[in-house]
């Protein structure tokens, strides 16, 4: 329904807006020399979400505005995606995640190169790109995305039975008419207030993977750790997460 | 007009949406080691009406999403629902509230079973399960969950005749389009903001009564009381208030 | 367009709950022993502006959902309402209003009776009511209070007219659909955090006066002042004001 | 599709509105005797957004609701605007950026004039009419300006691929429905939140020059800088970014 070319150009602009808001209002909290420094949690949530609103309602009359790869793996496995395009959604989001983080650094650079300089006073920045848990316990943290992600996806999903779309027939996109990509955007803010505090609610591992490894790449002054032990779980939580929601949605329709 | 199936499968899944976002904000704002730890009651009363949002949209084409036995006994009072559906409301509510709150303590483990282990930082838990009134006096509690619940389930049934959808045609659920799903999520943080100072706002017997279970039930370290004691007024002054706004919409039309 | 008795129900009904929702958000933060003492601004703000939906929302179909004599007025220089309609409004207006500071005062009332008894901690209750002024300077005040309104009528007009409703034929309402109500109340969350820092934004006379007179006579210990000589200003204020904005959106069409 | 009178009276209204919320939340927030002093960036954030939803649905039926240059610069690009059209935009723009300015001066004259009189206790007011960044250095400040603006007037374009309005065919405004205003309102909350960190985010021209202008005229004490040395990149950056979105625009489409 969507041709190749429009998935793969939709993908990359959403994701990128998606991460250019999300690391930005990560760094707009964390950096030094920020309006925002401090501003707290509810920011955060708020911030995320309209990224997704934003990204989504831009990607979606190309791609469908998935922009994560846990999303079009769980329309894969309700069959609302084809198999075939998987790969094709994967490596967009990828590279559209690495150009948000790139627009996000680029738009902090004042903040990253120049209020970072001074050893003393200066933030580690990881966490304006990827997730970190507040308790490190690898199998928590992992059942924390899981559910999460299960808590985006399979909402998801019965969200787009009110509109009259059915599973298979998603002409206009999975989001249907405009309210529904509001309510979803609404729905990851109410993921991040709610079920953020242990790991920061990656729930997206092109979220996660792809500025983490823009982190890892830019010369950022007393940048701190990039942390690859913990990368697998934003990866790996998501992805679990994602088909258990589509399995929810399949067993009940 | 649903079949007695989806009515308890839809309901169980969106009370259990609802209880893990719900509880899990109050995890987020009230355990130590949370990202959120501290970030306000504005959070909190987004965190449980994006809640709302993400169980009822989610469970409005199963069941009508109703998620709280004040809402079903309120619709049963203005003809909306049969009463022969009730108890099967009321069961599957119950049943979607102990998922949810197991849920939330799963996602939430580590700082339940690892941050809140040292007793001289242990912060009581009942709080992310159940509410609890900042003065205790039995009758003023009573009145103010009577009248915030009547709160909702006027509005929600006065909001019905927006969208021409007379009673006793309620074919696509009280919430008729998405607009309406999203304006009774926003009621409730309303209500959250406005009406939930003194008693924590539970106005959802199902709500409170669930958690309050689990909490008795599961081996939190420094869990502290599960006060029952005070269990009886966040389940009669909601089906109370429930009776009382569908007493108004009926007086009214 | 609407009966007499419609109307009459309609905004008693609707401005009873949004001076449950206003005053209780202002209870909320500003009394002792409640769950969201000292939560800010953006809670006010957000929780008066929900309470304008739901009670807008609640009393539409019936009375179209004025709710505020300023709105009245202005809709009456507009030719949207009659101008024999107009005592019916705000006759119910302000009962509706009394009513709702009832509600508010009964919801908190252990904060009222029991929190502040000690006359040492006790706080000054009259800002759960009614406005006042941060600097105290009738002129100015009346500024304020002309522009807020101003600021609130003429869009109210304006957005009527992006969905196809022409000016004398507002069968649905000066809201139209469900997503005008949204907007509106939205526009009133703006007005607060953008307009009220001077003067609280009174915008309505009901909103002030019924308050007002019920904290006048209820016996609330430690009370503080009732500040009569203020009072004329939020009801002259928003009065001009809702004519101001009716003519500019004249002058434009 | 808009006559060259509604054009002219639309963007003064509406653009009026836009900076009367804009300016006043940062009055609000910054301005001693405030209610809403130091309430925080959230506050600042939604208060310009809503003052973008009370603005551009005000002047949508009239002139499209543009409110900013660089907005009107983009749709040229795009071919959605007509290139002899953009002057009068251009220029009521700026009238209206002019007005809401000394309005939103009159609304909070008392905190201008009386509270900030002392000079100890005085606070600069140039914060409230015009954006001045956190770490003074041009070449980062212009591509802060330029990536967030070209993040509002892109996606502001892609949304109306969803509602089925074909560029060159905008009849019903960029907006279409009343959805569509209220998504690019929370794209601009977004923004504030995410992207507002080093700059203060103008992304419009007319939203800093026009301020700037009356906070130089003003005889407000201790008003402190105009800054006029930074005045130039919130004029340039804003232009550059929309032409840059409707260029990505063009090339997906």
């Amino acid at each position: 329904m969507y041709s190749n070319g429009d998935i793969f150009v939709g993908e990359i602009i959403g994701t990128a807006i998606l991460i250019l808001f999300g690391a930005g209002v990560c760094a707009a909290v964390n950096l030094n020399k920020s309006k925002a420094n401090d501003a707290g949690w509810v920011v955060v949530a708020f911030g995320w979400g309209f990224g997704v609103m934003a990204g989504a309602y831009t990607a979606n009359p190309l791609s469908g505005g998935h922009l994560n790869p846990a999303v079009t793996l769980g329309l894969a496995v309700a069959d609302v995606t084809e198999w075939a395009d998987v790969p094709i959604y994967f490596s967009a989001q990828m590279i559209g995640a690495i150009i948000g983080a790139l627009l996000a650094w680029a738009l902090y650079y004042a903040q990253f190169q120049v209020a970072n300089k001074d050893a003393e006073t200066a933030v580690p920045t990881l966490g304006v790109f990827a997730t970190a848990p507040e308790v490190r316990h690898p199998a928590a943290n992992l059942v924390t995305e899981i559910i999460a992600t299960a808590a985006l996806v399979g909402p998801l999903l019965f969200f787009s039975k009110n509109t009259g779309i059915a599973v298979g027939e998603f002409e206009n996109g999975i989001y249907g008419s405009g309210i529904n990509v509001l309510l979803v955007a609404l729905l990851v803010v109410g993921i991040g207030l709610s079920l953020g505090g242990p790991t920061g609610y990656a729930i997206n591992p092109a979220r996660d993977l792809g500025p983490r490894i823009v982190h890892t790449a830019l010369p950022i002054p007393n940048k701190g750790t990039n942390d690859w032990g913990y990368a697998w779980i934003p990866v790996a939580g998501p992805l679990i997460g994602g088909v258990l929601g589509a399995l929810v949605f399949n067993a009940a329709f």
